[in-house]
């Protein structure tokens, strides 16, 4: 069993969705991926919030084993994002953003934390995610995420700290922005030559595409009957991806696939309660339970031809 | 081992794609379904051609075990549609459409072809799939297609028939219109109750849906280098599938995933030419090949919670 190293976003958002709204309800993507992670593997969260943090949320954290010695206090205001969906939920639209506390953010690794093997950088600025990777120590498998607003306005970094990953989490529009290639399987095969030997494209609802040398493998979404604010799902299922790899303590072919399998089941849940509400709540119980399910819903017969 | 009939249009397609064109290509919903079907179990096949259809296109039919007794031989024109795709390839458009003798298209079912077990309705008028069945003699398992026109042009004539088909094979926009649900498990579950027992959402590039009694399964699509012409892709898909249950002669869970699967591997032939040239060309050994390569692909491994 290794540790997991997560570095991102700690925000309280502002949710509206056709199915109801929340107001500052605890998010972020370190926020979702660790929590998703700790179901698994042992996590440090590196991030910053202000002063207007509760300590409830700090506690609900440390109760899931999280270890927040690297989530710095700083004088301000937590990140904050108001968003909504309309009835399509794969696209947000922001109402306000207000960095606060993050727009400082400069994580700083020390001690113990520096020799943690499995690292996941959220996507934050590539320049901080280079900042991280610099004071690891020999990290194992590092997993990058990001978004369409890095690619567009700092490509540059991004590339150099891609050289660094060993696996990058994109969507359809972002593999398309990086590679210039409007095929999916190509652009794939073109990140794959930008440093990260292994790609996995979220497809939202359609499930999740996991690019590896020479082999191709896809795990559909879990057949929801409602979902009620999508919220954090990418977060949730890299962060459970990364502490399902953690767990094993190695990365090879067969755990590549399980692990995200269970990215999907976890997200699964984030996306049926408001912000991490849903992912706080999870337990292996309800996890297995759902697994259980997956197979008869996702299994594939052998076919007589 | 049971027989399957298959009624449907018999086309000649000027086609235009991204890829390249091809003129009078021999296609039609029950041409190619009944080439699918053929590579599993004997076929008859039903449908009207027109004066200028070509005798090569009819040894070919035959060379593939295909009996065409019942295609019947009117004066007149084969009917005849012209279309183009865009890059988006799920979107077809249409530039000319000559029906021809399919104007008049009134199957008569005799002899043998009457206790037929598997019969596949492919998308014609709702009225004419219903004659078809009133010809039919207890058959044992009744698939039927439809496409958006007859939904919003004959609604009530295909809710009739609707309630003598066992499975309904349907994409997620006609699910919509049919059963006004806007959700996809919903709307799946509102079909059921309108008569078919099982209902299959065709999802393009994201595979196939097969809803069962109280049970869901999703095969994803072949995952393809290059796609050049999409039509027929699910005609293809219904007719390979209806084809491997009637190979069995029974049909359960385990056989129409089965099924679902073997269609999602024809499919994929189908796409990768133009018209039904690379379907009829393709063989078990071929399909094998893909048929190994798909489970590598899709093949979900045990997690563990």
């Amino acid at each position: 069993m290794s540790e997991v190293l997560i570095v991102g976003s700690v925000a309280y958002d502002g949710l509206k969705t056709p199915y109801g709204s929340a107001e500052r309800a605890l998010g972020g993507a370190a926020t979702y991926s660790s929590l998703a992670a700790s179901l698994f593997a042992p996590v440090r969260m590196v991030g910053v919030v202000g002063d207007d943090f509760k300590k409830a949320d700090l506690d609900m954290l440390k109760r899931h084993k999280i270890n927040t010695d690297l989530v710095t206090h700083e004088k301000g205001k937590t990140f904050y994002w108001k968003g909504y969906y309309e009835n399509d939920m794969a696209l947000a639209h922001t109402v306000k953003l207000d960095l606060g506390v993050f727009e400082r953010f400069n994580p700083h690794i020390t001690g113990k934390a520096r020799t943690v093997p499995f690292v996941f950088l959220a996507a934050i600025h590539p320049d901080l995610q280079m900042t991280v990777l610099k004071q690891m120590v020999k990290p194992k498998f590092v997993v990058l995420d990001t978004r369409d607003l890095w690619i567009n306005i700092t490509k540059p970094s991004l590339l150099k700290v891609l050289k660094k990953t060993d696996l990058a989490v994109v969507n359809d529009q972002e593999i398309r922005l990086l590679t210039g290639e409007m095929h999916l399987m190509k652009g794939a095969r073109a990140l794959q030559k930008m440093g990260p030997k292994i790609v996995i494209v979220k497809k939202g609802e359609h499930g999740a595409m996991l690019f590896g040398p020479g082999w191709t493998f896809l795990s559909p979404a879990v057949p929801l009957d409602y979902v009620v604010d999508p919220t954090g799902a990418g977060d949730t299922f890299a962060g459970a991806f990364i502490g399902y790899l953690a767990r094993a303590g190695k990365v090879n072919e067969q755990l590549l696939k399980q692990a995200v399998i269970a990215g999907n089941l976890v997200a699964s849940y984030t996306v049926q309660g408001f912000g991490t509400k849903s992912i706080a709540a999870l337990n292996k119980a309800k996890l297995k339970k759902r697994s259980v399910d997956y197979h008869r819903f996702a299994s594939i017969p052998k076919v007589k031809i």
